[in-house]
Order: C-alpha cells, then structure tokens, then sequence
C-alpha cells in the first residue's frame, strides 16, 4: 500500500464529456488501490472562486489523501501547476496556482511545502497542452497516492509567493453589516458571509436590503420551521447564515445570487407582516 | 470486515453542489472498506414521492447491505430519522421517516425492525441542523456495514409506526381503467401503474384518454417496433406498461407527465389511423 | 482475483434516473472486486456516433478490462447484443452491434473476436426488453471480467460482419479543406476532423467559412493565449484542431455546433482587424 489511498476530486469538467471518466481511468492505471471521490465537476466553468469555496467548504470533511481540483482558465499557459503539502504531509492540494486551493489550505491550516509540477517523468504525453487534468494533475496526485515524494515532482516554490484566494469579508457600516452572498445551493438556498454571532445583537427579526428592497428576515433553526412566505434566516450545514423558504428557493423568490449585496440591519419600520410576501413596486404617482 | 460491503445512495441533493461528495468522504473515513454506489442524486428536490418510486424500482437489484436515502424537506424538525431493518437483517434502509423508504421497504417483504437514530455517538457534530445526509444519515449507513447494532444507533420504533408511502393504484370504472403517470423516465417514457396483464382484455389497441384528448395507443413488444408517431404501449423494464415512441419522448409528443390521469379503454371508433399524428384542435366555428 | 478488474462505462442514460445505479449494483453482486468507471451517461439520447467518438477519443486512456457501452435506441430489437474482443483478449468492449463501439475498436487495432449474447445463463431474467444495459449488457461485461471464456456468451460472430461507425473526414478542395465539427465539449470548443499537420502549409491565419460568414482563424498554443473576441485555432487534448475561445464558448460565439461545416482556407482578404468581432450583417440598401 501507499502513502494514500483517496483522493478527493473537484473540477468545472461537468460530465457531459467524458473528462472525469479519463482522469479516473489514468488514476486507476498509476495507482489502482486509490479511491477517487468525486466533490462535484459542475463548477461554472472557469469560476475559480465557486471553485476554492467549494473546497473549503469541503475540506474538514475529506478522507486524508490528495486533493484534486481542476477549475483553469489558464490552462497551458503561464499560470503554474502545483502541488501544495498541508500539515506537514497529512494531506496534499494539487492543481493550478490561480488560488483555487487557496481556502481550503487555509481551513487546514496553510501550506508547508510546495512545488512546481514540471517533471515529465510524473506527467503523460500529451497531445495537446490543454487538458492537464489528465497529463498533469491527476497522475501528481496518484503518484503523491503512491508515495513518491513531492519533490520529485518539481522545483520547490516559496509557499507565500502562492497565489491567494480572495474571499469577500462582511463590513460593519454603522449598526448594519454590509453582507454578500457566497454560495447558492442548489435547493436555492443563499448562504451570507456571516456567522449566526455576528447577527446576534440585531435579535430575531433582522432588516433585508438588497437589489433596492427592503424584507424582513427572520431567525428559524431548520428550514422547515420557516412559514410559508418569509424569509428565513437559518443557520447552514457549514455555520454560516443563509437566506432560506420553506420548500421553496430563495434565489427564485428574492431574485437575487451569488456575490450579490445583502445589508443586514435592525428592523426600523416593522411594518410587513410576517409570513405574507409584499412585492413593493414604485411607481410615479398619476 | 464488517456486516455488508455497499451502501446505495439515493438523494435530491443534485450534484451541482458538494454535498453527495462529502457524504461519500464521510462514508470513506467512518468505513474504509465500503464501496458506495450512487443510484441517483437528481430527484426532483423534496419530491418524496419520485424518491420513493425510484427506490422501489431500484429494491430487487441492489447489493445487499444499506440504502440510503435522503429527501428529506423536512430535516431538523419534528420528522424522524430512522434505520429500518428489512429480511431479519438482510438489508437496513437509512432515511427520513416521510414516505421515503415505505414503497421501497414493502417491496422487499416489510421492515422488521426501526429505531430513532438519536444517539449522538454515531453522528457527526454538526454546525447546523441541515445537512443529516453528511451528519446522521451517512454516518449510521456506515456504522450499520461496520456491524454496529442497529439498537446502539437509538430506540426501538414501532415498525407499524413508520410513515407509509402512498402509491397510486389504478381502478376500473365500467369497461375503462383509470391510471397515473408514475415516472416519466430520461428518454421521455412514460409509466404508467398498469400491468400488462390488467389491460390483457383490450387487445392491442387501446384507447387512451387524457388531458381531454383520445389517442389510440397500439401494444409493441420494444421501443423500436413501435411506428413513427404512433403511441407505444411497452411493458417496460419493470414489467409496467408505459407510453413511448420510437426514438422520441412520450412526455414531449403527449404533452403530459408524472401524475397525471390516462384513462385506457376499449376502441371506440377507431377513426385514428395509426402511423399518422393527429392533432385535435376544437375552435369555436365562425 | 478475475480476468480483469476495470469495466469502463458510458451511456445515454443520464443520471436523472437510477439505471446507471442498476447498472452498477448488478456488476457489484456478479463481480464484486471490479471497479466500474464511469466516463460519462450524458451522452445525447439515441445518439450513436456521439457516443462512439467519445469512447473513440477515450479509449487510449482506459484501463486494461471491459468497456461496457450503450447508447441503445433499438434495445429489444432485430439489432445485435455483442461482445468483442480486442489485442487478442487484452480487452473486451460490450454493447449493442450499431456502429457504437467500432472508433473505440478501430483506436485500438480492430476486433479480434465477437461473439452474439444470447446465453441466457449470463443474463438477468427481464420483466421487459427494454433494459438490456441492466439484463445483458452489464452482466457480460461482469462475467468476462470474472474469466468466463467469450465463446461462453453466446455464438461467435465474424469480426468484419460487425456495424462500422461511419466517421466524416475532412476533404480537400482546391485549397481549401472541407471540415466538420466533431464534438462540441462542455466548454464550448469546436474540435474539427482535422489534424494540425493538414493546416500546416495555410499558416498561422486561416480563413474560416462557415453559416454563410466567413472569420479569421488564428493558430494559438493554448486557449488562455487566444486574444479576447478572437477565433483561436489550437491543437486540443486530442491532438486535433479546435476552434476555441478565450474564457468564452466558440460554440456560442459563433453559432454552430457538432455536424456543421467549416471550410479552412487561405487568407484571401485580411481585412478582420484581429482581436475584434466584427457582426456581419447583409440588408437590402433601401
């Protein structure tokens, strides 16, 4: 047996092609005891940030091993392929150094050592330079799998000259927080960039402004206890505040996504009535 | 090696997102050697009822050891979380107590066994009361191949307990059977909860009624040997009657979908040649 | 331990329903050490020569073992079931005689064997013919896996009876060279039927005519390389000529997609300033 036997594997490949079957299929032949878990392939293509919080948000919760991760615009060209030591060898990121690892090497506690992935004996032929999932990335993380050492793989790099991956931070401005939202889940839930303590001093009702409206969320602990109609402001699977409806998609409902403002405030007016949607429509007076 | 070597996981988590690959990562750490195999995870989001349907489909060719299921609207609130044990121990299903499992769980001879999964040792501690899938349900899969005993995982329930799962069955009514549109599968075919043997007395052809529209629907053996335009009757692959075209989708052609009513009956006037589409428009004469 | 331990695996399934999931439970219970891979299920449904180049364009990458295909739509019918031998047994592929596993075969050498499954003994007792990847397919592939001798499935068939897959080559006129775009990926690449060697003596400019437009087709190494709002020509994972843009979909951008013609020539009148997009619209002069 080798070092590792899983990895953990992420990428905007989707699977309308057969892209994951082959970086699967070359995994198998360089290290046929490796289990390869799929994360997710239907990042938007080439969003490097969906990509890196993904991961974060994965990252406690991967087996030990390689991690996998293909979100490259600038696949082929000068952008470096790398592969990134965690806690000291306990695990391993490898993909582009476009800051797509970047989080979840944080989460974990940042990087110890890094390389540059230049060495062709670990690589295949390629035919072509654009599809490193297959020639470069997938066989460094069988052969990390199978013990070889990371500096075989290529030249060291200084680990803080890794490109870093930009998160947005909520802002206090006054008694609001100035919020955006990270991830739209595919139930339509809008997670915020806000922890549940952050939101403490506001109480159960918080005010909403977003897209030039005004709602008012209010504080459930499961989605299912949010009444039909309001907005409900649940504490997510990851601990975070998120926009939620019962049985229902709050991106559709709110019309509004991922990176979009979201202001956090108390209730000033508290005048719509909880559980009843008020579309407000302004118009010019006849 | 524990009890069973393969959990078949069914959810309505998508795969747009991470969450089926940090079950299977958590799968991966709690019970290395188990192999997961993923039935399906693009159920309509909260359809219990596709859920159950899918499952039921699924029972008689899957592994033995633990299914598990997640659709579940209604996680973290009131509903339960159980492990049913069917055949004395042969299989266990894992899964919110809404429906989800019964269909599936009947057709394998009934539950023998179900506790509450309640105690704590054998979840994940969670951030929020979201995602059972990684936190509960995943984890008791995993701890039930290991060979834990179901009664560790909480208190006994009573089997007769156990939220049932409603199935639509099809009724006479003079000469005519009233059915449903159980599943309108990827190709557009349409099941019907009809067996080949209930419209034995009609003959081969049929007339169908549906969506205030009458079609002639003409028995064939495969998908192939039906007509161009002509509506198939097909006992499909599992032994039901569906409505399918040759190399076209039924649910497109038809214009109808799971749930709705067909009425079939005897040939009334069998004015509709067969071979030929023929679209009935009813206006209003000037 | 068998034969073979890798069945590598596509579809037009989809993954909305279950069958892939059948599909792998089955091989589970007959072959459980085998790996099933699955290279994708989302290939158009019923579309046969879509689904053979991508097995075609696989099939250097697979591991030694059992391609299990099927992309089906004359399940049931007069059509064949086959299995076919390749490098005198080095591996097998399995699937419906309908040109669909002939690229794949021709990749790698042309079939050394073939025989018809018909053995029922190898077969899952069916409720409907409807199913074949589930009923006779998937326990094929399961079986040669195990070591069951290929005579053993059923008669043999003669190699050059086979169905071929009919793929278009690009052709030379004047020149010019007549091309078809063979595969549309998930990013929006155009790969054409066209080897960099055949372009060669056009240069680093081709003229491109399509749709009845006509665009300036610039040779660049990688897609990050191509300038923005520029037709980029580059030599893809596969080794063939692409039409691709810069973080953007070509198949968007310039309207067409798998089957369409694309004439490759000699700049005539470099009058398209590169890097720009120039929307050519003819109106009647009033």
């Amino acid at each position: 047996m080798g070092r590792f036997d899983t990895i953990s594997f992420l990428s905007d490949y989707g699977r309308a092609d057969e892209f994951v079957g082959v970086v699967h299929s070359v995994v198998r032949q360089l290290a046929p005891e490796v289990r390869v878990i799929d994360l997710t392939h239907e990042i938007p293509a080439h969003d490097v940030r969906a990509g890196g919080l993904a991961l974060a948000r994965s990252a406690q919760y991967l087996a030990p091993g390689v991690v996998l991760a293909v979100v490259d615009p600038g696949v082929g060209s000068a952008r470096r392929a790398v592969a990134v030591e965690v806690g000291g060898g306990s695990s391993y990121l490898v993909g582009p150094d476009n800051g797509l690892l970047a989080p979840a090497v944080a989460m974990v506690g940042g990087a110890t050592r890094a390389v540059e992935l230049t060495e062709l004996d670990y690589q295949l032929p390629a035919p072509g330079p654009t599809f490193a999932g297959r020639d470069v990335f997938g066989p460094a993380a069988a052969h990390l799998c199978n013990g070889v050492d990371l500096l075989e793989l290529g030249p060291e790099l200084d680990v803080h000259g890794l490109t870093p991956g930009l998160l947005p931070v909520a802002r206090e401005e006054g008694d609001a927080l100035i919020a955006e939202v990270l991830w739209t889940d595919g139930f339509g839930n809008l997670q915020l960039n806000v922890g549940p303590d952050e939101i403490e001093a506001l109480g159960d009702r918080v005010e909403l402004r977003f897209d030039g409206r005004i709602r008012t969320g209010v504080r459930h602990r499961t989605y299912a206890e949010v009444p039909t109609g309001v907005v409900g402001l649940v504490v997510d699977s990851y601990g975070l505040v998120s926009l939620a409806f019962d049985r229902a998609s709050a991106a559709e409902e709110l019309g509004i996504g991922t990176g979009d403002e979201v202001v956090l405030g108390p209730i000033v007016d508290d005048a719509e009535p909880s559980g009843v949607v008020t579309p407000v429509v302004l118009k010019e007076k006849p």
